[in-house]
This record gives structure tokens, sequence and C-alpha cells, in this order.
């Protein structure tokens, strides 16, 4: 039998030792950057198994560090970054879900994206649960174009993920711990682009006004939309066809209906960053051992 | 004067600061890795001024190791990667547009993206030189989706650069110390995922058949179509908006037409590479300093 081979990860693995690595694979956490992934890791091998007797699991660094992508494995958790937009994370979730396929857990993971976003009407620091996934033109469908033809995909939401999110990140006793934020449900858009699909003004090539600007952004917010990223529509697609649960959370660093540009300290940054690993945390934990 | 940034860079400047420190710049070379970029990076330093009287700058990394993009500048290059796909491309060429904008060399600069991709009828090891960039369905357009309107933009190609980047290829005295190779100057396809846009059918989802690739393959080949990659036709609408010149070159890795599989030892991935730096070399001596 050949070698299995995962590309873009610089992964290679003999026959059977994929299966024998991922079967106990339960959660794949995936955001744009590498430090942020690492980050998440560390986090959770300190606060994954604490308390619960009898589980100890190391955290692996599975990809050497010169890869396009980073992997790291702890116990039921796979983690990794996927660069930025869809393209690029369509890239690292097929060979995510192809690892996940040959352990035959394929239906049995949950994938949770975390990353950063610009909130729609919702103030800097706000963590965003999606329950729609838009393109720039307010459509729930993605286009792929493959040998010749245009086909078409929903990007139909995992609404039970999206309750348990929603109640753990509301309800649980612990939440005071990182500040006082806001949780909102509700649409995201994900753009093409970061400058001129965003609507923002300040990139190299700019032909709409910041009238063109605040229309588009009225409009989402009329829609029910509470923020923008780069990824979210993809891969909900791409979960939905396969039937994998996911969740999309993302941490709203500015309110773009008052301000463009990011204006925060860097012990900020990294309280919005922990509330993500925090609720990550909690429903990992929710789903393996119960409890709130 | 408020200071000037560069979000995805993670660079600040000093008012005035990016015209001091950008206005010698007239090559931007981008890459997918910034593994790649680096060592280019490298190869330019010990070769662009060898023998070039009072010449010599010193290679500069301007970002930190653990930013997004990775940026570093030689003398009149700059050099950075951008990420898989044309999405995360387009963030890195705003903020490098913007860079040039601010020091009033956008007109000045020409533009390579140098990178690797599936050959359509070329053997492994051809250097492939874009001549137009097209999407999967053969268009030579791309769409933006900017304020709820569709805006069509041309992927136009600079066809002097590519003449200059394919006499140097061919003609050049020193070639041959690259080994034997062929140039191809075609169309290039920009899928935006690798798997299915590009008819693969060893991704995670996969609903169309191996014949479905071949007749995809089989017709680009009909149409001029020489390679396959994930940036070209953003990065020439983008040029081409903003009237920047470029040229666009790729060393395939394998024949799509007789094998999906890129089977290359390390040596020959890095004897391909060095095709590609080797271009961009004389490519820059050339407009620096004339000759062949």
């Amino acid at each position: 039998m050949p070698e299995v081979n995962y590309h873009h990860f610089s992964l290679t693995f003999h026959p059977n030792e994929v299966e024998q690595r991922f079967k106990d694979v339960r959660f794949v956490l995936v955001a744009g950057c590498s430090e942020r992934v690492e980050a998440q890791a560390h986090y959770l091998a300190e606060k994954l198994f604490d308390g619960v007797k009898g589980v100890k699991y190391p955290l692996e660094q599975l990809t050497k560090s010169r890869s396009r992508f980073t992997l790291f494995k702890l116990g039921p958790c796979l983690l990794s970054n996927h660069g930025m937009g869809c393209a690029s994370m369509s890239i690292a979730l097929h060979e995510l879900f192809l690892m996940c396929q040959k352990a035959k857990v394929i239906n049995l993971i949950t994938v949770l994206r975390f990353g950063t976003c610009g909130g729609i009407g919702v103030p800097a620091g706000t963590i965003c649960i999606t329950n729609r996934a838009l393109d720039p033109l307010f459509q729930d469908f993605v286009e792929l174009k493959i040998c010749m033809k245009l086909v078409k995909r929903p990007c139909a939401i995992d609404m039970p993920t999206v309750a348990t999110l929603d109640r753990l990140c509301k309800e649980h006793p612990n939440r005071e711990e990182l500040g006082d934020y806001q949780v909102s449900v509700g649409a995201t858009i994900a753009s093409n682009d970061f400058y001129e699909e965003q609507g923002r003004t300040n990139g190299a090539i700019c032909e709409h006004t910041i009238e063109d600007k605040m229309r588009f952004l009225e409009r989402a917010r009329e829609l029910g939309v509470i923020n923008m990223e780069m990824e979210c529509n993809h891969l909900a697609a791409m979960c939905h066809k396969l039937g994998v649960s996911f969740g999309i959370l993302d941490v709203a660093l500015t309110n773009r209906l008052s301000n463009d540009k990011v204006e925060l300290s860097r012990e900020q940054m990294l309280l919005f960053e922990r509330r993500l690993f925090w609720l990550n945390l909690v429903f990992i934990r929710h789903k393996l051992f119960g409890g709130a």
C-alpha cells in the first residue's frame, strides 16, 4: 500500500497509521494565524483535562515548523491554521477532512473556526456567533467552478451547535473572568478581499465612496449582519456538504459603523483572543464531560 | 500627522518615513510561501550586484518573524509572501501597493510573481510564463462584490514584460547552469481551490469523475492553457487597474495530463525553484543594468 500524503501540511504517513493516530479526533479547531492556533493549543493543554481523573494527553506538534500549515493534536482535538481567505482555508479543510475520512471519524467531529472580525453595530470585544453565512451581495450560497460547470452550494448552518455555543457563552459561571462583554448571534459576511469587498476606502484601489460604504454596512445591519470576515461561507458550505458539525465564532476588533480602524492595546487584543480560547474550551469540555 | 500602518504586515511608520524608505523601490517580488521568498531574497543578495561597481545594499527584513506576511528589502527590490489564493494575495498586494503609492513609485515598479504550478501538457520543471490569466471557466476577468454591486475587471496582461521574460529565459548565456528545461508562454488558470476547481479527484469532496477532469484539462490545453495555480487572475486585474508592470512565472511540478501527483526529490524541487530565482535575477539585472 502506498504512503498517505497531505501535501500542504507536508505530512506523510504509513498506510494504517492515519487511522491509528486520528481515530480519537472529535474536534477540529481552525483559525487564520499559526500564532493564534499555537496559543489556543497551549491554553487547551493547560485547561482541558483540569480536574478530570485519569485523562492526560500530551500536546503534539505534528508538522515541522516550516510547512504552509501547522498542525497540533491534543487528545481528541486537532488544531490548525488555515491562512486568510476561502481559497487558502479550503485547502486546509480538504486535507484535515481527508485525515478524518481515512480515520473514519468524519461524522464524529465538530469543526470550530475562531477568528477576528469587523463588527457591524456591535462594540469591539463582542463575541459574534454565526447563524447565517453570506457573501457581500447577501447571498447564502457559494459558487465553485468545477470541470467547466458553475456549481452552487448552500451555506447551511449547524443550528444545534450555534445554540450550544450561545448558551454556554451566556450562562457559563466563569464567563466574568474575561471581562464584561456582549455575545451576539447573527449573520456573518465573508468577503474575498479585505479592502474593496469589505467596503473599506483605504485600500490601494478604491472606486467607491464613503457614502457607498455606509449604505452597504447599514443595509447589512438591517438584514441581521453582525460581522464580516473572509472564510465563513465556504466553511459552512464544505461542512454542510460532508455532514460535519461546525461553529463559527469571532471576536469583533472594531465596530465598523463607527470606525474602520482597529485601535486596541496589546492587552485588549490578548483579552479578546482569550474569550475565543475560553469559549472553545467550555464547548469542548461540555461535549466531552457534560455540564455547563 | 498620524502614523502610517500596514495592518497585515504589522508595520507602522512615522509620517514621511515611508517615502524615505521606499522611494528607491523598482521591483516587488511575491510568492506564496515565506520560505521561498526568504530563499529568493538571499539568492538576490548574493548575486544581484555581483561585479557592479559602487553598488552594495544590505538585505533587510522589515517585518518581525511572527507577522502574517514577511517583508524583505534589498536596495530596489521588495520581497514578500502572499499566502495561498487570491483573497490572501490581494491583502498583501493592497498593502504593498499602498507603500509604493505613498513613496510615489507605484508607476515605476514591476511586480514579479513566482510560484509553483500544475503544468498542462508541459513536463515537470518547465518555466511557464503567463500571457493570459483565466478562471476555471476560461473567463479572462474577475468579479468583485463591492458595496452591493458586482464589479468586473479585466485580467489584461503586461505583454512587454512577458516578451522580456521569454527572451531572457531562452537566450541568456547562463541558462544551462539550471539544467535542460523548457520555457512555455501561454494561458494560466487561477482556481479558488486546490482540489475541486482544479479538477482533482482526491479531495475530501469530489462530485466529478476522472473523465470530467480529463475533459476539462484537455479543453484547457486546446485553448492554450499551459498551467494552473491560484493567484494569476486577481494579480493581473489589480496590476492592470493601477497601471503597474508585472510578470507571472511559475515552474511546473507535474504534467497534470499524465499525473496529478507531485513526485519530485528534494534536489529536483530545489533545482526547479532555482530556475525561478535565476529568471527573476536576470530580469532585474537586465532592467537595472541593461544587457542580456
